[in-house]
């Protein structure tokens, strides 16, 4: 790379950081990529770190000494969180979105970039302290989410199957009771997707009762794999509801209420933003 | 917003730009956040664009005029393009990939957001100059794929399911043949999830005869949508193979060969790289 003059520099390095989130990047790389001593360095990243946290981007973290070098860790503020997730509420609330048998639509939602990116950099603030191997989640419709995640936290993507396909070799199938149906019911997941012992963050679109996701916690135990920890965008609260078979979870919506006779929808945002 | 210097105006704009592609900011955006002179904007984007090219982030349009603004379209020369999907083909030709019946185990590098990063901006680099309103797969290793390219381009996900599930409310099935085991299977779209008249960016990770591409070409037409383009990532080219059920596709990989005797496969860049 030819020398850069500051400005070019810092355009750069902010586009190089952001592309590779929860990665280790050392300050030798940068002073040799610019051709410019370590103290520039330095203080460009004092500039780019300030930014970033007034803006609400995340946070720089510097390790200094001779292993050392900057990470970039997507983040943020509460704040900010609960307004997004306040806006998520709103459109979750639209009674449009009623669905026989109680459920609610989506999809849209789910499909859309910008908000799976808002929503998948809170979840990516809520989990940034812990370390996992892998995120996790089952098909089909919060695999963009898990992905999303994963992406923010720089980590594989591992997808639980409904059925045992071809393409993903031997397999592990478990059997498990849909909460919310009380159905039996089947998931798997190639011997190959997941290294043995490793900790888990298991990412999913909608809990109700719990089951699906106790199934995945059930299925990481035949791969000597623990869960890290537990993301559901939205948990259904039903007031007759017995327990819900997942204890430790973070949840960012709660649907409180379906009522589908007078077509009202109350969605309030999740666990993850009640103060103990 | 504070006013803030040149230095830390340029990093705010870099990730600003960077979180929303193939969207219009207008100059007077930039302007009002940093209290600066449009003049001073200009000057600011004409460092971005420079280095944006100069290190393969991708493009920034300028629109004159009083609607005018800025677009950033992430884009990836052909010459890097082709190192990266080089690097794949390398990783696919692994023979520990080689399942039973010819298939290849891809759900590592599907799950991986480093690759599909790589791989999602090569695709948005091909359709960049097309039109389109949304992306459409069907489940599930395209997935996370296809959500990529959309997050690219800025366009939603359409999600095509192999069953019929109750949380998309009423939906279109079609019935469709699968080219390599020439089995009839049933796909379905929710009613809402696809406007009339869309043009629809389908995306695959795998090809085989083109049955699943075709039954989502025929699925279209019950909504009045139009195939807008078509990218797979792997094609498998069969010498005995009869022509494929698709004829207008981007792949940017070919699977030539599966050994299964010999262990051997052969995996090459695909159509995108041929020159005419």
């Amino acid at each position: 790379m030819k020398k850069l003059k500051r400005s070019s520099r810092l355009i750069d390095m902010t586009q190089y950081l952001i592309a590779r989130p929860h990665t280790l990047v050392p300050l030798t790389y940068f002073a040799d990529r610019y051709q410019s001593a370590k103290s520039s360095i330095s203080e460009d990243l004092a500039i780019i770190k300030e930014l970033f946290e007034d803006e609400d981007v995340g946070e720089l973290n510097t390790l200094a000494g001779a292993a050392g070098g900057v990470k970039y860790i997507p983040k943020v503020s509460e704040t900010r969180s609960l307004q997004m997730i306040e806006a998520v509420c709103r459109q979750l609330s639209q009674p449009e979105r009623i669905l026989p048998g109680g459920y609610l639509y989506m999809s849209d939602l789910l499909g859309m970039p910008s908000s799976l990116n808002e929503v998948g950099k809170i979840f990516a603030s809520a989990f940034s302290g812990r370390e996992f191997d892998c995120v996790m989640t089952v098909e089909t419709k919060g695999i963009p989410l898990a992905y999303v995640v994963a992406s923010y936290l720089n980590l594989p993507v591992v997808i639980v199957r409904r059925d045992n396909k071809v393409t993903e070799g031997s397999a592990v199938s478990i059997n498990y009771v849909s909460g919310s149906s009380k159905r039996i019911q089947t998931m798997s997941l190639g011997r190959r997707a997941l290294a043995d012992g490793s900790s888990v963050l298991i990412i999913d679109d909608f809990m109700k009762a719990g089951g699906t996701i106790r199934g995945m916690m059930d299925l990481l135990q035949e791969f000597n794999a623990k869960v890290g920890g537990v993301g559901v965008l939205v948990e259904a609260r039903d007031e007759q509801q017995e327990e819900t078979l997942v204890e430790d979870y973070v949840s960012l919506a709660v649907l409180s209420k379906v009522d589908i006779k007078n077509r009202t929808v109350i969605v309030k945002p999740g666990n993850y933003f009640e103060k103990e």
